[in-house]
């Protein structure tokens, strides 16, 4: 790279580090890439870094001895998720996305990519600081939520398969029993998708009684793998808590009430919001 | 937002631009969040588009007049492209890759979201100046490719569904014949996911003889939405030209030879490198 003037080399190291989240960048790094002095490498850090803190961007981690560095760690902060969620929760009530069952219509806003960034990004601060390998979902609909939020974690994504797909090869497969109709249900996962030991938080749109969740658990538990946590986009409060198959998770929506004949709903923030 | 100075406006413009990838911003609008005077902004964006355009991360369009403005248009480099899909290609033709049948693993390298994020701007830049409304793929391992492009070209996604899920609503379905193996499969979207007339860019992971993709182009005839173009991560080029069902998409990598004995496999760039 040429030699750049300071203004440049703020624009250029801003985008640097917007595409590298959660992944350590030396001083000498940047000092090579823009032939610069380290100390005018910490003057433009210092600057970047106030710029996405004042802004709620992120955090810019400094890691000060030989093998420090500096980390962007992307970061949404309480009241701009409040106020996103507030939007999802508002959008979300429309009468005409109240499906047969009780079921919520939601596939639109899971297909905007503005959204999904948001929420990535809100997920990404929810678990910013757990040791994390992994993000595991299962098919279809909390796919785009999953690579969002490893996108902003740098971490990569398995997909666990409701069927047991040839392109795979071999797999582990278990039953599990969805709470909310309590039927029987398969999901695999390809064997060398996931090391053994590693540490996944798993994703996904909507929870019930939480019985996709605990089937995902007991296939980690078959790849002697640990949950870091669980995180779900909206949550149905209509449960009991005596239902209810797990308590350790963070949602961000709750729908709370579902009135079939008036198609009303209600939607308000999940658990992630709680103040205790 | 508070007055800034200029480093750390340059740096706020520069994430605040990344962030909204084909979206046209007013100069007003920048000189209103930073209440700096128009001439100042432009200045800004002069220097951002230089650097943009010089390290390859996109160009910044100047709309002039009442109704103008800027807008950032993410563009990955022929020659930067080819890198990444030369590093695809090799890692593809690891023999460990090779599945009975001739299908090859990929699902690992579809869960890394830094080469998502690369892939997704390198079919951006492809289908850039086209006018497209949305995305579509067909679940399940096309679905982060097309999220990836959509987030560049910042579009919706709509995923066709290989059941007819009842979280769905009404759906429209059809059957299709998979031309690499003959078999009658069905797929359906929603009625309400995709909009009549809507003009849809094909994303897809794979693509032997091309079934699926016509099948996805048959479902838009239902909608009497429009192809505004194909494009497929890896293409089989197994397949002989008379088999291929249709002509004109962009493919990224290209499987020339698969030896299930010795499970060798030879990858080269897709069409998309082709010079004429």
């Amino acid at each position: 790279m040429k030699k750049l003037k300071r203004s440049a080399r703020l624009v250029e190291m801003t985008q640097y580090l917007l595409n590298r989240p959660h992944t350590l960048i030396s001083l000498t790094a940047f000092a090579d890439r823009y032939q610069s002095a380290k100390s005018s490498i910490s003057e433009d850090l210092a600057i970047i870094k106030e710029v996405f803190e004042e802004e709620g961007i992120g955090q810019l981690q400094t890691l000060a001895g030989a093998a420090g560095g500096v980390k962007f760690i992307p970061r949404m902060a309480a009241e701009a998720s409040l106020d996103i969620v507030r939007r999802v929760c508002r959008e979300l009530e429309q009468p005409e996305r109240v499906l047969p069952g009780g079921y919520l219509y939601m596939t639109d806003m899971l297909g905007q990519p503005n959204l999904l960034n948001d929420v990535g990004r809100i997920f990404a601060t929810a678990f910013a600081d757990r040791p994390i390998d992994v993000i595991m979902t299962v098919e279809t609909k909390g796919i785009p939520l999953a690579y969002a939020t490893a996108s902003c974690l740098n971490l990569p994504v398995v997909i666990v398969r409701r069927d047991n797909k040839v392109t795979e090869g071999s797999a582990v497969s278990i039953n599990y029993v969805s709470g909310s109709n309590k039927r029987i249900q398969t999901m695999s996962l390809a064997r060398r998708a996931l090391k053994e030991q590693s540490r996944v938080l798993i994703i996904d749109d909507f929870m019930k009684a939480g019985g996709t969740v605990q089937g995902m658990m007991d296939l980690l538990h078959e790849f002697n793998a640990t949950v870091a946590g669980v995180g779900v986009f909206v949550e149905s409060g209509e449960v009991g808590t005596e239902d209810r198959l797990l308590e350790d998770y963070v949602s961000l929506a709750k729908l709370t009430a579902v009135d079939l004949k008036t198609k009303q709903t209600t939607i308000v923030p999940g658990n992630y919001f709680d103040t205790e």
